[in-house]
């Protein structure tokens, strides 16, 4: 792993840019979908605990300015660090949040994220938007679209509870 | 202006999301320009400042998880506030960092921006882009890229100093 040091000191990898887009449907309403990302014990449930992960640390201020700092590693793995902050809050609408990745010391994304709520006939539509800047050119941005609707997968199970 | 609680219950604009990039040649190195977006003084110089308008704070933490808050008002118009956290710094070649816009107490936009430094014959070559979420419709959206661009010349400016 490049050390902070030989970073400032050999030019790094291009950033690459991109955005995707997913769109989902709940059969809850958006009050109740909105919930599993506001509450901090719902959040922790489903988005940051994960089989075979072991979370060392998370902190969740759900607030615009408040912070969340997730910290994780997989099996003997090195430490991951997710700092996000939030920007925009609208209650069952809408959530706005910038969100850093990194492993180690390394910063290796930096990714705005929007999700928009909204009612639906069978009960939300979801719509989640992120636009990333991946710092290692690149190579973390493959999965993250795939990671995303993971996720999604996951908030539909929890939901089903 | 809306209210924090009227906007929680009525259903907001769609998020609109946009992207630009924008490219400038400058006749000085990389540390001298990298150094107009890391000192302070000389950020609030070129970038915070502005004819007629009022600077009422400005903080400036720079470094990875550190934060810079401005707030200004032009000619007795509402205040205007800039949150942003820096989410990679890579000296003279990489500046990432997302900023919030608030006007009175609704955010208005989301952005993730990206500044790359590379040397060239003629000094350095510079790439902005910006990932941003506007909240307001798009209004703001339309504005922006100009904006940035402005910024761009007075930081030519400002290194011809």
């Amino acid at each position: 792993m490049a050390s902070a040091t030989s970073r400032s000191t050999a030019a790094p990898a291009a950033v690459v840019h991109s955005t995707f887009r997913i769109e989902r449907s709940y059969a809850h309403v958006p009050s109740c979908v909105f919930r599993a990302f506001a509450d901090k014990d719902i959040v922790r449930r489903w988005r940051v605990e994960d089989e075979g992960s072991v979370v060392h640390e998370f902190t969740f201020d759900f607030r615009v300015g408040g912070s969340e700092v997730s910290r994780f590693s997989f099996a003997g793995g090195p430490q991951i660090r997710l700092d996000a902050q939030f920007h925009d809050i609208v209650p069952d609408c809408r959530i706005v949040f910038a969100y850093r990745m990194t492993i180690g010391t390394t910063p290796f994304s930096a990714s705005l994220t929007t999700i928009e709520l909204a009612p639906s006939p069978g009960g939300t539509h979801l719509i989640y938007t992120e636009q990333g800047a991946y710092l290692d050119g690149g190579e973390s941005a493959n999965g993250r679209e795939a990671g995303s609707r993971s996720l999604l997968d996951k908030l539909a199970v929890e939901l089903a509870k």
